[in-house]
């Protein structure tokens, strides 16, 4: 059980919902992961025109939680503007915070990220900041009370998976709330390998809207989680340069 | 569907049956992974002693083709004789053919493992051969005839995963018959990039036996091999080192 | 040339002073080395016991730059103090700010490192901050003002070289001051590579301090960091998995 | 020094001297590299036409040690025919045989390198074959009699470096004749990487002719090279994924 908050989810794949070729295949591709957590930014929303066309209306928002982020923030301020935008509106309590430092990168700023999340948490909302995966920021953020940590595995959208595995372990080794791999995902193995280091979960996007074939991609995805998953649960064999026979050498002389 | 020779299997988790705590361990690692292909030493047999207790009582021999591999045999000659006496024995019709040029890394000898496969091609058995990632090394095993080619990922029980990516595909862009990463997956996150390669299987021992719970990891490998093969299928992104916003600007000014 | 504020050094290779086995060895190695910045804790010395024995009285001071760090500071304020410490003492007007956040990793606090560059860039001092990769961060620390950003390779005295060389890359790029790899260089592959890379400098001590033989080490690296600054202006070749031949083709029919 | 069968050399790079941009350029690389030895195809030599232009023209002779190589071969007799031609000129007494297995990645066919070494070896040649890093191959051709090992870092031309630096540290380990990391170098950091790992050599070609700056790259790399067997000999501090302080916390309270 993934644990965020007060929120409890079997699942443990997070499901972004940006630039699917159509709505029928994202609603397919959520439908097969078996994701209960679906994200989205709340710039897409057409807030202030409630008669536009919107992808909220194709999903059941019974079965779902969302969890809305703050893409297109680049400070502080407009975090918690778009954050408190997506809060009244009473479609969601939980809220990624992602405030944009590079703009090539699209990799967070620390300081703008830390202080969005205390105001957020003042307001009494859900808060899970996506954050490099600089270990001490992590802590940083935890000990101000977030609900979960949201490293990035490489740049968004990048499908270059883990690019510092030790880094994610050390994150993962200190935490005391949630660790969810967020950007950098490409394909199956590396979701795999994120769980396997012990993270509580992974959000992805582009790695399933952005394949040939996204609905077998979600899939895919949703049994990668699971793998890793058991894989961490079941205490994997630890590395050596040297051989070990599997097959030991008795029973008959050949 | 994996094909090798005229067999079709389901599953694409060749499992290993070596060195599990105990036999009932082992047959439920072995129910839970699904796997349909099972295989161990010849030399571990008790062949010329009917009545020593062996693993092959506690396994239901319908319902899995087993798959007994030459380990011990340092040349094509003592390969021979072993799968001879596999195959005479009445237990099989295919064979791994291993033989170790090397004892520090078990790694294969590409010279004799050449010439045992010959040998027993012209017996008309369904041979398998344990190689190393050389590539053309694996072709010419394919010119000869055999039934698929099985690369070493790394050692032997090493856990190491794949050292080399880039030759496992490589092998598998030449591949006329199936390829499966045979010796060293360590964790999930291995096999599924084996198979997100385009593997076409995996064969593990240690990984799911030396695990603190091998039942469990056998569940995880299942699916790690089943994410990494829909991954492959479904058609990942491609990696670009810088980002690329999965949440696009747009909607309302905020 | 490295240029760090109003300082230039022929020599691009930053030597720390702790652990080595003896006196004459660091000498040695120092010498060897032709490094012009040497490093060292501040409180390392014994500032107010002016008769206690040094490492700095062996040291030719007209020869070298000092480059004292803030090691065991874990707050800005406490960095501040000992910068000020060793300013005062007319040791030196650099000092390398090292705010560590996480006891295990030795990685540094990402507030605290700003707080302190800020204060004392006020009061006049040349600053170069220990950082992470935090590319975000690192760009912050630039806008303050400081004169050079020295990001981790990979931990404090582990030797484990560059985690993420792309978070390298990224850092370098947009860099307006010398960015010197700090931490975690193992062997003289580890510094030619950070210099390969773009980097303008590389500080290491562990490497050369521990290794078996280190004023050979201190050799290798001066080379190392030779050959990689070299190799990043002589602009090397691409990568791409296929092979082009070396030798093309021609001449004689054979 | 490094030994090759009779003869010995002050420096560890040789350099391949194809594709330069033109004549002055590779003979300013080959000197400012001090390379002792020079490769090239013995197809680019118009052996059958004295009066044309080739490159040996502006070598001078008695400086060098020439190391033709038997490119375009496709199988042991092609090799061994090349390889007469060159030794019947009187150009050399060092053959590298390189037998192509797949025109793609122009990796070397394991059964004709064999082959054709042993053919040479009994006319008498100093012979050094290009091999894959397969472990037991290197070990077979040593038992044959090469006087030297040259596996491929990763394919010719590709700059990828060395995809599996594990392989070439088992061969080295068990080698009796030099091992000369050949193919694959892109930067001075993968060179003195394999000479870090204890390779006693490196072959290049590509990474200089290819680069921006021919000449200062071939600089770099005579220091990378050197660099690196320096690290090797110096003995460099082991891998651990925790910090050790380089600067202990002693001294004053602050």
């Amino acid at each position: 059980m993934l644990q965020i908050g007060p929120y409890s989810f079997q699942s443990r794949l997070l499901l972004g919902t940006g630039k699917f070729p159509d709505a029928q295949t994202q609603n397919q591709a959520i439908e097969i992961s078996e994701s209960e957590i679906l994200t989205f930014a709340v710039r897409k929303l057409p807030l202030n025109n409630p008669d536009a066309p919107n992808f909220l209306e194709s999903i059941d928002l019974e079965r779902f939680h969302l969890l809305p982020n703050t893409a297109g923030a680049k400070t502080a301020e407009e975090a918690v503007r778009i954050a408190r935008l997506a809060h009244q509106s009473g479609l969601c309590h939980m809220i990624k915070v992602e405030v944009i430092g590079d703009d090539r990168t699209l990799l967070p700023d620390p300081i703008e990220t830390l202080r969005a999340c205390e105001q957020l948490l003042e307001d009494g909302m859900i808060v899970l900041p996506y954050t490099s995966d600089d270990v001490v920021l992590a802590r940083r953020l935890q000990e101000l009370g977030v609900h979960a940590i949201m490293p990035a595995g490489s740049p968004i959208g990048s499908g270059m998976g883990l690019l510092n595995p030790l880094h994610l372990s050390f994150i993962i080794e200190q935490a005391t709330v949630p660790v969810i791999l967020d950007a950098g995902i490409g394909g199956p193995a590396d979701a795999a390998l994120a769980m396997e280091l012990g993270a509580d979960g992974v959000l992805l996007n582009t790695a399933v809207s952005g394949a040939q074939d996204p609905v077998k991609m979600a899939l895919a995805m949703k049994y990668a989680v699971m793998s890793g998953r058991m894989g961490f649960e079941a205490g994997r064999i630890s590395k050596r340069p040297y051989a070990t026979a599997s097959s030991p050498e008795s029973g008959i002389p050949v």
